[in-house]
């Protein structure tokens, strides 16, 4: 019986996260949708994009049968859990906060690459000189052209897989797309599970800027995969060869995103922990 | 100089605030604009409508004239500040969370109305079978009619000042007002600092439902004064005597307005405490 809890605040480039405390996964047990539909609640809660739950990879697997290489890799698992309170994969910003919250809390060496379990397979953190904090994000893949569209206005658009589905449109001006209020819309052959979509303008050598609707969650204030593939489609229109480092400056702040020649995408950035503090369930009317 | 202090979370019908437990006013001391927005930020601070700092009228009188009824008849002052950090003089939604939070320290008795100290005044509160926080929000002002508009279309309002001023229209459907992005149009004659604009709906007797569009911080989930200005202009509508007694529907929750026969009105609803902890002013970025 879950009485009172401990948890953490943190966020990258404003994509902010209820950090729960739970090493040996006695805390919270089958952590519950209601639970993490509470925390996130931004009036009612504390207010969140999402929940990491801290726990050791070893605890993990006894809940949720793990992939053999996070088992035998990672002392950590990313127990990452949307807003809705569905069961996430992966989330880019969400990783490097909880990277930083290990680190500071003297549970992993910053001097050293930090593989982090998630759903979505193991991911493997650094810490770079400026502070930032960059984790690989895998391939990126190119899968051509599609058309996305805002009231009566449509784009041609750049279909990038990061693992979840992006199309990307390069745009003269953020505006252009007005309040996105609703998703763009899209031919559903191209996207069965829907798109985040990416409106992503030219500010100068290596440098774009974006505004991102994410399936689900609307317009946010940064996406890391959105990031990702805001950089491979500009990175495509530019040309020149690999290793490309660009800078993507979403509305919350400013990440990296470095494209590999291995075709592997490293996304770096800012990442902070904040206010924290503890919770009964009755505080949060559960 | 500030180093970590105690915070609480707290919200009326999702109007929701940050309090800073502060009785001596010895660990905020002049509390800064800079740290108020570094509080209310949803995504880098705690997040909130705005703060309430909890301190004793007496340490208040130190350090910024007191009226002398604020000064003669109550204990505790609500420091009331707006999330863009400026002053404010009252919150009807806040004052009546400030008291809970008195009680629930014990540091006020429920079974006795509870004069507050605020910059509007002296505010008094009560607490009802139903455990709902009841404010009387002094009197209302019935201030004839006016014109407001939202993109092509424009509505009769009811001009009402509850300290602050209001424009109500009542409308057959909430969405009539469409998405309410940015302020209604107005005669700046007639508002010449700007206007709360409520659209508001009959659902049947003395039960009204509301959108409230708040000068400064756009469409919210929930207005006091807005809510009593809603009620007292649908009861001008209806017509009868005085007392009368109406629930106002509003997107956070469920308020209840009672005009009294001295024309001063109360303002009902819930009133919740929610998560606490500790911050240091460095885990805001100050």
């Amino acid at each position: 019986m879950l009485t009172r809890f401990e948890w953490l605040k943190g966020h990258g480039t404003e994509n902010d996260f209820v950090l729960l405390p739970d090493p040996a996964g006695d805390v919270h047990g089958d952590l519950s949708p209601r639970l993490v539909r509470a925390l996130c609640h931004r009036r009612r809660g504390i207010g969140a994009d999402g929940v990491l739950r801290v726990i050791r990879s070893a605890a993990y697997a006894g809940q949720e049968p793990l992939a053999a290489q996070v088992a035998d890799e990672t002392e950590w698992f990313m127990d990452y859990r949307n807003s809705d309170g569905s069961v996430g994969e992966m989330c880019g910003n969400g990783v490097r906060v909880f990277a930083r919250h290990l680190v500071e809390e003297g549970l992993a060496d910053p001097a050293e690459p930090l593989p982090i379990g998630t759903r979505g397979g193991v991911k493997v953190v650094h810490f770079d000189h400026d502070g930032l904090v960059v984790v690989d994000m895998g391939r990126g893949e190119l899968q051509g052209d599609v058309e996305v569209a805002v009231g009566e206005r449509s784009w041609k658009a750049s279909r990038i897989s990061m693992g979840n589905p992006h199309a990307v449109v390069m745009v003269d001006d953020l505006a252009d797309a007005g309040p996105l209020l609703e998703s763009p819309g899209y031919d559903p052959g191209d996207f069965p599970d829907g798109v985040n979509v990416e409106f992503v303008r030219e500010v100068g050598a290596r440098h774009v800027a974006m505004r991102v609707f994410e399936r689900g969650s609307g317009e946010t204030r940064s996406c890391g995969t959105g990031a990702c593939a805001a950089a491979l489609a500009a990175a495509v229109v530019e040309g020149g060869s690999r290793p490309q480092l660009w800078r993507v400056d979403v509305p919350g702040g400013t990440l990296y995103v470095h494209w590999l020649e291995n075709d592997h995408v490293e996304l770096g950035g800012p990442a902070v922990l904040g206010v924290r503090g503890h919770a009964e369930p009755r505080w949060l009317g559960l």
